[in-house]
């Protein structure tokens, strides 16, 4: 028992306000029912930490400079604020360091495909797109702030951002049904000259592959010599298999609901599955996830729980590496597979080796903002993925340790470092490394 | 002299950060223009301190609550965050209460009439919006965030910021060109269920009438015994009549560039300047503005410097009224103005009797969203200007002193306490006007 404290009287009844600690979800369900059953009570609203924690929202927004008298009203506003906007409408770039556009990233999203609850719209993603929004600054010192479209359709969401931009030095898309999402980033990096990110994508596709090249270090494997089967290809199957052959592997097979993806497949194709017929299963292995994790070196699942049947690990090569990545429960339970594999890794933080976006996207977006990047290329998020990965000394490396955790702070710097040293040699940073926003110096004509 | 600071060295110069002190701009030029003179030096950029209090922008993104361990993380998002989300898909009015949508508002601009610098654009504008978002913080608690469109299109701003608005608990509207601003505001008033307020319209408008009331006390005139001659009928120049209209006024006259606006007028005309013609000048005074002043009693300039003759002044009513809101330069100098009017007020700091839409926005926003109103009704804009003439005692009115200082922070409280107030009244507020959104109790099925 917490506290009581009266929140209410009137005339017949007294309103009280019980904080109590409870045990377990069930232990308060019982409580509730226990308290119900008093005479004379009456139970009006239930609460508890994760919902109070959540009142009035999880950002805010808050002055950088002072405000209380005269002198400093002219200074952030009237007059002395139109010679910067005057400064801005001559020097177009220097909206990146006058403004707060050069620290600022939207978080896109039209709320069709939040966490693990589908399509729930844009208002009831608010809590995620805040989380991350937090996670951003949090990690990456990134102000991000969330937008929740009221639109499903591609080209009016394109048509959106495009004309946010000019509050944004980036963009990231967020929690957006495939193959919707695929359209809308390619439009999107293809029109705009700021950074455009989809992080279910991307995000999940650096973190794997870092989880990967670490992986393969403890069983002493090479990654042109592996193979790999992936189950689900949705965004995130689809961009973890381009980056790992990107970084090398040559041999993947991919598997959706309806069977292995092979050149010729008829069934429940797109374009990105057409792509993936294309450029993956050299040996056009036809079947289900049996056949493709018959031999496989990794298990990369990317689908829903219980789908990867411990048989098919069974037959897996030797020391096999199972990332289960279906969250909250995987595709195998970590337990079974880890009798039969020599690495396993989860989306869960009860497990170890969780593989977590929040060690990519921080990083990646403070190194993009750092060197005013115009986008993201594939050599900066290659170089997010080998900078994580080596954030664990080689030494330390061992089969439940091949992913550092989320509150490694140095992480999400190296990740920044890596990131904006890419962006330069890739030639698409518009500021040396070095010179950070914080060190600028303003050129104005006074 | 300030500081020298040496921030760079190369084999053949050394870079110093010089920090002067100077008296004034004339006195800056001056200085820079002798430094560049001296032998060996070369001036490689020069900045002030508004420059470098704009470096990194005036506003930023912070978390409410911390993200320093597992645990917290796990309840600002996953998996915490997912029962949240789930329970605003339920019961959608809960995203007001657990998000930030309760005290978020948008500062929508198209970058089309910023200040009084014309068309700069959207990048340009950001400054005045961040500004904007600052006087939103501090003066109302209210939490808001530029968005600068990149589109003038008046159907497309309508559709993104309809498709913004689960974000957004409130949409200021600020510094879109007339007359498309008119028909932006009205589309979205009529599709959204939370306020649209175009602050250059009735930030302006409400400031406008409350100086009013005081300045007709201070001349003992009543309200519908007086005449105002108007000059400029843009955005501003028509909220202000209708404002004045409802407040009890029965005659104004209006005057555009053409000349007075009446019933029949035929040149440069638009819907706005019709409805004009219809709602005013009942005695079809034709002319300009010497004719409009003739007689009147107040006369209120939303236009242009110099733009009203002393002549006209002279031939106004006994105990006349200016306000020469043109901003930085006047319709007619105050200290001229002076000479021959009862009460004088203009748009700037350095004067008595500064009209400034600070005095109304913020409150106007906190009253709205703390009673969670679905619109910003008539009633509630009268109320607003009633409490910022009410917050001087009547007893230390004075030709002076007719407007409180944007300082007096008492004035934001009364007027969100008034406009609350009045919403509850107009039967648009969705909330209880005492049950503030950080007093709420939070419903939720475990």
């Amino acid at each position: 028992m917490g506290a009581i404290d009266i929140v209410g009287v009137k005339k017949d009844r007294v309103t009280r306000d019980l904080t109590v600690d409870a045990q377990s979800d069930v232990h308060a369900d019982e409580l509730i029912a226990a308290i119900k059953k008093v005479k004379g009570i009456r139970v009006r609203t239930v609460s508890d930490r994760v919902f109070l924690s959540h009142l009035g929202g999880k950002i805010t927004i808050e002055n950088r400079i002072p405000l209380k008298n005269r002198d400093q009203l002219s200074i952030a506003y009237t007059p002395g604020v139109a010679r910067v906007c005057r400064s801005i409408a001559q020097n177009p770039e220097s909206v990146y360091n006058l403004t707060i556009r050069g620290n600022t990233v939207a978080i896109v999203t039209d709320g069709s495909a939040v966490l693990g609850l589908g399509d729930i719209g844009p208002c009831a993603a608010m809590p995620v797109m805040e989380g991350k929004a937090m996670l951003f600054k949090e990690f990456g010192r990134v102000d991000a702030f969330p937008i929740c479209l009221d639109t499903k359709d591609v080209n009016e969401i394109v048509r959106i951002v495009k004309a946010l931009a000019p509050t944004f030095g980036g963009i990231n898309l967020e929690d957006i049904a495939a193959p919707r999402c695929f359209e809308i980033e390619e439009k999107l990096v293809n029109s705009l000259d700021i950074p455009v990110f989809h992080d279910d994508q991307h995000g999940t596709a650096v973190v794997v592959l870092a989880a990967l090249l670490n992986a393969l270090k403890v069983v002493g494997k090479k990654i042109n010599k592996v193979r790999v089967a992936v189950l689900g290809v949705g965004a995130a199957g689809v961009a973890c298999t381009k980056m790992l052959l990107d970084a090398g592997v040559k041999d993947v097979i991919g598997c959706d609901r309806t069977g292995t993806i092979y050149k010729g497949r008829r069934k429940q194709m797109n374009y990105m599955k057409k792509w993936f017929a294309e450029y993956t299963n050299k040996d056009n292995v036809k079947g289900d996830i049996n056949d493709a994790a018959k031999g496989a070196d990794v298990f990369l699942g990317l689908s829903g729980p219980g789908l990867f049947p411990v048989e098919a690990l069974q037959s897996m090569a030797k020391d096999a590496i199972v990332f289960a990545l279906a969250n909250p429960d995987p595709e195998i339970a970590p337990e079974i597979a880890s009798e039969h594999a020599a690495v396993v890794a989860t989306g869960r933080s009860d497990y170890p080796n969780q593989i977590n976006n929040v060690l990519a996207f921080p990083g990646i977006f403070r190194g993009a903002l750092d060197v005013h990047a115009s986008k993201i290329t594939e050599d900066m998020k290659q170089a997010a993925a080998r900078a994580i990965a080596e954030s664990i000394p080689e030494r330390e490396l061992f089969a439940d340790y091949i992913i550092p955790s989320v509150f490694q702070r140095k992480v999400s710097t190296a990740v920044a470092e890596a990131v904006a040293e890419a962006a330069v040699k890739s030639g698409v940073a518009r500021r040396p490394h070095s010179e950070k926003i914080t060190k600028l110096v303003v050129c104005s004509s006074l």
